[in-house]
This record gives structure tokens, C-alpha cells and sequence, in this order.
């Protein structure tokens, strides 16, 4: 008897957890391919990761990045700046040339909606929007009150980073590697989110460290191999990724399904609420056609 | 002009964010030195981890968590489920000897609170919680209205795994990795947490893959070198932390600083509400006495 229960301990909670992380049956989900024009192959010394831009919602700021990607701007750069549980920040090496060398830009932090807005919506009353949900694949936040939505600072998210002026930001930019700073929401530009290999983000080396430990070696800050645009990356080193559709009855089905947690596992039902940010959208990886 | 708004760039942002992320001021911050008797020095291949234990919220996981560290029942034990952004979760193999070998514990999920029961309040009407707040350095919900509180499921908690019944946990436990799973809140027994070393929990090699990549071959699951009480260790080894004191006047002030975001890079301010677990308990690392 107690043998079976630790077995099943084993399994059923393999199980379980595995659902209520992404519980869409496998079957139903709904996928789309990246767009390659507005895909980001970022290559750590640890891994590769693969970022899905967002021209729709900040379009000159992907504009921006795409062509200093393209230019090879990023390559060899570093992540100086990196907080466990906040932001992983990387850039050229400030008052350099190449720093100096890039337009600034004007804030893209929300948009204006109309009355032909959608999106899927996940929450009411969320504590720093009205509604939240999905739009493309991204999370958001959205006041119909004012008339306005932006994309939510969730993990994996990527922003530009600015001085204390809202129209300053130009190259450098930031991973969020830690619980949402949603306080960040529309101050701020996001213009992308990590579909795949945030294990690497995650793996970024630190640099802050806490009173009475060594400050880390500026040479031993993570440098960026390459960021390419998937479309000029070689045929046998492309990633090709597609991504959940985060839109439609399969989608709204898998998100009742996780609000209302129906699995055995939760003996009592949490509230029936969703973090937005903690509504993990899949990814799977697909062979090249 | 351009050149300056670079250099000012670089450098606002700097502090700016990790003013945001740690807004105490270093001359205010109040320090407890963590109780040796319940502290965890667990050692990862990549580095060290140092854990706060909460015995006055769940005597029973506590007791038993401390009871196989000191006998060595972890030691060379895997990390075999560990997904990103949400748990890493490690025990001794299904039906060894081992893991037949624990005691079953009752669930510790929440406690009773009485008139005499106080908090350093965060938030009014949280998603899962009628209240949040920090209690000896943990993060809490709490519902006044059912007399209940409880400890909250943030990025860095250490819970004990179970089956799908409530009271057969044993020693498989988790470290929560990703945005807060606030729905397992009151369903689990969470009985510490990490206060050092929390990028080492994050570079715990992932054991779930995308539908399309190749397994993870068990061989490369992240061993725990040794779990072992911090009293335990060789004097020469012994990691000493303090922590931020979570309750009084200093630490209020840091939360209604954090709340109110007075800094000019906030040129717009965020909704004045916190999301408790990202509100970063600051640790530091002190010399041996």
C-alpha cells in the first residue's frame, strides 16, 4: 500500500504538474508558424534561443533592431547588467562609438484601441489592468476604460531599455528573467518575447551581486555570440519554430480549463483567476520544409 | 548633446532599475542573522544555495526535511522534473528503497490566524488573496475573512511534492523557478526558501523538452551534490547570510517607496499596487564571527 502510493506519488505528480503547465491536449492545439522576417536567432555560449518580434505593436523599435541585428551590432556584446529575478540587460559598452552610433526613439509603451479591438481575454480586474489576455501570441494589458493596450512585462519578454526620458532608448535592451515587473507596463518599449531556450536567458551569468560577496569580472560577462535574423542564418543552422495560436475556441477552451483546474490534483480550487504571465503559450520545434 | 543623453543613458538606467528591484537605502536596512538550526547549505555542481527553513509555519515538512539532509538522503539524488518558469524538482528514485523508505507527512498548506496575528500588509485584494504581505521574511496570503493565512508560492519557494492526495508528501520536493504559481497556494506545503544562490536554482538543467527536441538523457539531470544543515558544514565551508528584517517602520517605508515609485525614470507612475512576489527580501553575505 505504501509502496503504490509512492509510486503513483511519482507518476500522478509528473502528470499533474505537467498538465497544469500546459494543459491543452496535445491534439487541439492550434499552431502558426514564425514570420522569418521578424524571427531573432540569439546564439549564448550556452545555447540558443529564438525570439519572436513584434512589428504590429512597436514597429520602429523592431525596425531598429532588426537592422542592427542584421548589421552584426549585438555580436560580442555583453549582458552587463543582469539581476536574478529582473532583467538580464545587454548592450554596447556605453560612450562607445557604436553606442553613440544609433537613433534614438520614440516610445512605443501602448496603443490606442477601437472599437475593433480583440484579444483573448484571460482576466478581469487583474491588479495592474482592467482586462488582461493574449494578442499574437503575446500577453497584454488592456484599460477599455481608456481606450488603451500594451504588451505585459511577463517573462521572456524583451524591451529597450531608457534613460529617465520616455523617448531615449536606442540599442540596449533587456530580457525579463524573473517575476513580472509589471510596474514596468507602458513605461516601457517590449518589442519581443523568447519562444524558445529561456533555460539560456535564465543561465545569463549575474553580475549584481549582494553586500559582502565579489563584484563579478566584468570578463566574465555573458557575451553575445550572434544576433541574427533567422532569415540570414545558414540553411543547417536555422531554428524553426512554431508557436501555439493564441487565439479561438481551442485556446479559449484550454484557458477556462486552466482557470477552473478541473484535475484531481487540486483537492481544493484555487480562485478562479489567471496571472496572465503564469499562462505558459507553447512552442514546438519543427523540422525545415 | 547626443553623446550626453547616451553617457546619461547608460548610467540612469543603471541605477534606476536597481533601484526599482532593491529600493532600500544600505544605511536604513534592518539585519537577522538566519537561526543556524534551520538553515540549508545545498550544493550544486554550479555553486551554492542557501535556504531559510520555516519551522514556526510547517514544524512537520521542516523537521523531516532536516532529518534526511542530516542523514545524507539527497546527496547524489537528481533534479529529474525541472521545467522552466515553473518548478525544479528533485528526490531519490521512484520505488528505491530510498524513497519507500519516509514517513508520509500531514499537509501544512495554511494556518489558522487569530486576533493576535500580525503582518507586514502589501496589498489589498491580490488575485488569490484577500491580503498580502511578508511575515519573518516569507511571503504570505491571507484571508481575514476565513481566519486563514499561508505562505505564497513565489519564485525561490521550496514545497514538498504529492500525489494527488493531500497528505502524502514525503521528501520529493520542488523550488519554484518561474513566475509565481499562485494556484498552488493553500494546496501545497511550501517550508522554505532559497536566500542565496537563487541564479544557481535557475541554471538547473531542464528535463522537459518541446514537442519536437530530443529528450534530455537522464545522465545530464543536475545532482545535488550534498543537502546538508548549515550546522553541519565545516567551519572553513559555512555560508553566513543575513537577511532584511520584513516587519517595522523601515522596512514599510521601503514598501510604500516601492509602491509610490518617486523616482523620475517612472515618468509615469505604474498603479500604485505590488505583486508580492516581486518584491525582492534582500540578503547579504557577512563574515564569520
Amino acid at each position: 500500500m505504501k509502496n503504490f502510493t509512492f509510486k503513483k506519488l511519482a507518476f500522478t505528480l509528473a502528470s499533474v504538474f505537467v498538465i497544469s503547465s500546459c494543459s491543452a491536449q496535445e491534439d487541439e492545439t492550434q499552431w502558426r508558424k514564425l514570420d522569418p522576417d521578424h524571427t531573432v536567432l540569439l546564439t549564448l555560449p550556452q545555447g540558443k534561443v529564438v525570439i519572436e518580434l513584434a512589428p504590429q505593436f512597436s514597429p520602429k523599435h523592431v525596425a531598429q533592431f532588426e537592422k542592427l541585428s542584421r548589421a552584426g551590432f549585438y555580436d560580442n556584446t555583453k549582458f552587463y547588467r543582469v539581476i536574478d529575478g529582473f532583467v538580464a540587460q545587454a548592450g554596447p559598452e556605453d560612450e562607445s562609438e557604436k553606442d553613440k552610433s544609433v537613433p534614438i526613439l520614440k516610445i512605443e509603451e501602448e496603443w490606442q484601441t477601437d472599437k475593433n479591438f480583440t484579444f483573448s481575454k484571460v482576466q478581469d480586474n487583474d491588479m495592474f489592468a482592467e482586462q488582461t489576455g493574449f494578442k499574437d501570441g503575446f500577453a497584454i494589458g488592456t484599460n477599455p476604460s481608456e481606450h488603451k493596450a500594451w504588451l505585459a512585462h511577463c517573462p521572456g519578454v524583451l524591451a529597450m531599455a531608457r534613460s529617465s526620458e520616455p523617448n531615449t532608448a536606442s540599442s540596449h535592451f533587456y530580457f525579463v528573467n524573473g517575476q513580472a515587473p509589471r510596474y514596468l507596463d507602458r513605461i516601457m518599449t517590449i518589442f519581443g518575447r523568447v519562444v524558445y531556450g529561456m533555460n539560456h536567458i535564465q543561465s545569463i551569468q549575474r553580475t549584481s551581486v549582494i553586500d559582502g560577496e565579489h563584484a563579478v569580472d566584468a570578463r566574465d560577462h555573458t557575451p553575445i555570440l550572434s544576433m541574427q535574423m533567422m532569415n540570414d542564418v545558414p540553411a543547417a543552422e536555422k531554428i524553426f519554430i512554431e508557436v501555439e495560436v493564441t487565439k479561438g475556441p481551442v485556446f479559449e477552451k484550454r484557458i477556462e480549463k486552466r482557470r477552473a483546474r478541473p484535475n484531481e490534483f487540486f483537492y481544493k480550487k484555487p480562485p478562479p483567476v489567471l496571472d496572465v504571465c503564469q499562462v505558459p503559450i507553447r512552442s514546438r520545434l519543427i523540422s525545415a520544409k
